[in-house]
């Protein structure tokens, strides 16, 4: 089998600059140079040239990259040239955010199905999305073959959440709950921790207060 | 001025060690191992021994590490061992998880006031925190000293947001809009973009269909 080594902030910086060449797009740009998708993305040039190496020839020196055809290599890189279903587990706050962020919809993500145990939610709707109780998960996501599924429950319930996802066969998951979940090597995992990122800026804060000067990280790769 | 490089994947680790002690400490452990902090982070032990190694000594050898020691000594160096204020802009579905997610208010972050141009969100409560219009956030945001400013409002607003929330004097902002925002170099800017990390996951499942085995990422320092 072949093994492809890419950098995550590569792929995290692709996406960003997908979205930046849809935003010109709409605003008519035919085409673009690396150093005005830089400036987009908040990178120098040469990031953007680099990370677009990994994948092959793009643009044409000295006339740049034309914006339509870019972008539609990017999101083909990215797996977005297909709608992706995914099953939203947690139907609290945070997953009514989620299953409402446009961010998502807007790039081919459909939460087909939404799980909570709340009796009060169960039953509900969301557009045209029924929310289930967890006792169905594994046979509807199983039944629906959804391949991603979205985590948003609370810390202690999160890893029974993440082995049932597994078992009904999702290939990836996106985790929202506080705590390191274990999953089977095969199996796409990333968290997202939203007190991690800002306990990051008060760490920076609280070197600056103590005198110390850090390093700005360039802030996209996140 | 002391400049002070430490890899970001290090200090989000941190947050996570910091967490995992702090659920143990609930436990009842009273020392604990680099092996048991890395099996209750995801990482390998040498990891844990060389993020904490960046900030000094810590733990005995073949003792351990005294749990609730090395819970307040990286809360210190987080700089959680106080409470944050922070400024909450973007009172939506995503505001308003932000707003009660509990993660936050269990490290000491409290959303002292809270922003949104809906004259339906205007003058609404939560617990007792009043929705203000954003015409105030600058005046407000100054008047309490806030150093930290979170962005939840649509990408189009959101730089807006980031100049005025810089002009009210923060220090930091947790930008959640899916949009490169510019500010000074000594502002400490983080971005959370919920559909990169979809769009991560997206990458990898589209390189399993093309074939390719792609390297698993240690899943924690996201």
């Amino acid at each position: 089998m072949r093994v492809f080594k890419i950098p995550e902030a590569t792929i995290m910086r692709l996406s960003v600059y997908s979205r930046f060449l849809t935003k010109v797009k709409k605003q008519g740009k035919v085409t673009i140079s690396s150093n005005d998708i830089a400036k987009g993305a908040g990178v120098n040039s040469a990031q953007v040239r680099k990370d677009l190496s990994f994948f092959g020839e793009f643009g044409t020196r000295g006339v740049g990259y034309n914006v339509e055809e870019l972008e539609w290599d990017i999101l083909k890189i990215l797996g977005l040239t297909v709608e992706w279903n995914a099953a939203l587990v947690g139907f609290g706050h945070l997953g009514h955010a989620l299953a409402l962020h446009r961010g998502f919809q807007e790039r081919g993500f459909n939460f087909t199905c939404i799980f909570d145990n709340d009796p009060l939610k169960i039953g509900t709707k969301l557009n045209d999305v029924e929310v289930l109780p967890l006792a169905k998960l594994e046979e509807v996501v199983a039944q629906n073959h959804t391949r991603i599924g979205v985590i948003s429950v609370p810390a202690d319930a999160a890893q029974d959440i993440a082995d049932s996802l597994v078992r009904a066969g999702v290939q990836a998951i996106l985790n929202f709950a506080p705590v390191y979940l274990s999953v089977p090597q095969d199996i796409e995992l990333r968290n997202v921790d939203l007190a991690v990122n800002l306990e990051v800026l008060t760490f920076y804060l609280e070197m600056h207060r103590q005198g110390y000067s850090t390093e700005r990280t360039p802030n996209l790769a996140k």
